[in-house]
C-alpha cells in the first residue's frame, strides 16, 4: 500500500451564503483546493453530501459537480452517510489512492441548508435515523442529543456548567478561524441562559444551521513533492460502524464507532492519543463533542 | 491486481410489493445472496439507491441497512448515481476487492417507488437532473426521452414500427423470468397503440414503476473456489461521465459515457463485442436501449 498526502485545500466561509447555490458552494471549494495543489485535474472527485436529495430536490450530484467543474477524463463518486458523509467520502478517496486505484483525487464536502425553514431542516436531518422506528415518533436530533446530555450528567454527577464549558472552548477557536460561521466569545453563562431547545439542552450547545463547502486534494506521497515542499502525509483513516438505534447500544454514553475506528487508525498509523496535538471531533452538540473525545482515548 | 468472482446473487421479485418496506427488500435480497453463496458476513456491503431520500424521506441507508443485517464487524457505503446508482456500487465493490483492499463484498441494490403516486415518482425522478438548468423547465424524464426518440426517427429516417420492436422483444425476455415485473408477450401494435406519454414516446416503450432488490457476493477469484464449482469471474467493470445536460452533448444521439465505459471495460477484459452472447442495458425507454446497443459496439 502507497502512502498518500494532502497537497492543496480549499473551503468556503461558512454561515448563511444567500448569493451561492450548492453547486457553487462545491466549486468554489473545489477550485481553491487544486489551486492551492497547483494542479488542474484529477483521476476521481468524492462528494460528500447528505441533505441535497432533501432540501434542494437534487440528486446526482456527482455528475452535476464534476460537469460544472468542466472535469471530462475523471469520474465521480457521491458518498452518503448523514452526518459523517464528507469523513467518509475523504476515507474513500484515501483508499483508492493508497491501493493504487487512482492517483490523484478531489475530496469536496457540502452542504446548503439555510434556503430552508429551520422546521424543514431539523425534519430532513431527522431523515438520519430509520423513519419506522425512530423519526416517526417525532423526536428531532437536538432532542436525542438532549438525553444523551440528561444521562451522562445524571450517570456522572456532572454539572451543566461544565458541559458548558465545551462549546464555551469552541467559539474561542471560532474566534480565530476566519471562515467559521459563530466566531463571537461567549461564556458559561451564555450557554446556560440560551434558550432550551431540548431540556436540558441550550441553544448554544447545538450547531447552527450552515451553508458551506470544504474540499482537499490527494496524491501519492512520492508525487507530492513535485506540487510543494509543505504537504501533509495522512498517516491512516478508519471507520466503524455501531446500531443505529441508541436504545440497542451496549453503552448508551459511549459511541463504539469512535472507539473502534479510533483504535485502528491509531494502530495504523502506529501512534497513541497523547502523541496528539490537535483533534477536531464532530461536536454537533456539547455532549456528542464530549462523548467523541472520551472515545477517541 | 487481482482476479474476482461473483459467488452469490439473489433478487427479490420486481413488481409493486405493498407488503415489505424499503429495508425488507433489501435484506431479503442480501440474505438470499449471502445464502447463495454459503457466507455470513462480508468486510464490505455497497448500497445503491437513488430514490429513498425523496420517496422514503430516508437518508443514511448505509448503516440502517448493515443494522438491519446484523453485521457488526462490516462497513457500509452507499453509492447514489441516479439511475446508476446499482451499477456503481458494484463497480466499487468490484474495484475494492480487485485491489486487495477487502476480500468479501455485498453489493445490493434496492429501490421502492409504488408507495408513492405516479406524479410524486415523475418528480422525484427529474431530481437525476440539474434543478437550476433543467428540471426547472417541467421537462419529465420521459419527456426528454421522447425528445431523443423524435430526433433519432428524423435523422436516421427510422419508423416507429422499428424502435417498438425493442419494447416487444424486452418482453419476450421478461416472460421467461420468474422475477420480472411485466410478463405479457406483447406486438408491435400493442405498443404503438399504447396511450402517449410524451409525444412520440408511448406506454410500453418507457420503464414501469418497480419495487425491488438484487444483490451479489464478490470475492477473490482464488476464494470462489471454497465456496462452489460454478462461481462467475467477473473480467472488467469500467465507468465514464458524459456532459449531464443533452444539449451540450457533441452528439445528442451518442451516450459517449456508454461508448468510454465499454471501451475500457473490453480493453480490461481483453474481449470484443463479437465475443458477447448476453448483453443487458439500460433501457428505460425503447430509445435509450437502442442507443445504449449502438454505444456498446
Amino acid at each position: 500500500m502507497r502512502r498518500v498526502a494532502i497537497i492543496g485545500v480549499g473551503c468556503t466561509s461558512v454561515g448563511e451564503i444567500w448569493d451561492k447555490s450548492l453547486k457553487d458552494l462545491a466549486v468554489e471549494a473545489s477550485l481553491k483546493a487544486l489551486d492551492d495543489a497547483g494542479i488542474e485535474n484529477v483521476d476521481r472527485v468524492y462528494i460528500g453530501n447528505a441533505l441535497s436529495p432533501i432540501l434542494q430536490y437534487q440528486t446526482n450530484l456527482a455528475s452535476i459537480i464534476i460537469d460544472s467543474l468542466g472535469f471530462n477524463n475523471s469520474s465521480s463518486i457521491l458518498v452518503e452517510a448523514a452526518d459523517a458523509s464528507g469523513g467518509l467520502a475523504f476515507h474513500e478517496a484515501f483508499k483508492a489512492v493508497r491501493s493504487g486505484l487512482i492517483d490523484y483525487a478531489l475530496v469536496v464536502g457540502v452542504e446548503k441548508m439555510s434556503d430552508s425553514k429551520p422546521s424543514e431542516v431539523a425534519s430532513a436531518l431527522m431523515s438520519f435515523e430509520d423513519q419506522d422506528y425512530v423519526a416517526f415518533t417525532g423526536v428531532t436530533q437536538a432532542g436525542l442529543h438532549a438525553l444523551l446530555l440528561r444521562i451522562y450528567m445524571e450517570k456522572f454527577n456532572v454539572k451543566h456548567e461544565d458541559i458548558a464549558l465545551f462549546a464555551v472552548n469552541a467559539h474561542k477557536n471560532a474566534s480565530k478561524n476566519p471562515y467559521a460561521q459563530f466566531k463571537n466569545i461567549i461564556g458559561v453563562e451564555d450557554v446556560l441562559k440560551s434558550p432550551l431547545i431540548a431540556d436540558p439542552l441550550r441553544l448554544l450547545e447545538y450547531v447552527g444551521i450552515s451553508d458551506g463547502a470544504a474540499a482537499v486534494v490527494l496524491c501519492p506521497l512520492e508525487e507530492a513533492e513535485k506540487f510543494r515542499s509543505n504537504f501533509v502525509e495522512i498517516l491512516a483513516s478508519a471507520t466503524a460502524v455501531d446500531k443505529l438505534f441508541l436504545t440497542e447500544r451496549d453503552d448508551i454514553l459511549t459511541f463504539n464507532s469512535t472507539r473502534i475506528a479510533a483504535e485502528k487508525a491509531f494502530k495504523e498509523a502506529k501512534v497513541s492519543p497523547k502523541d496528539i496535538d490537535v483533534v477536531e471531533v464532530h461536536d454537533s452538540s456539547t455532549i456528542a463533542g464530549i462523548i467523541s473525545l472520551e472515545d477517541l482515548g
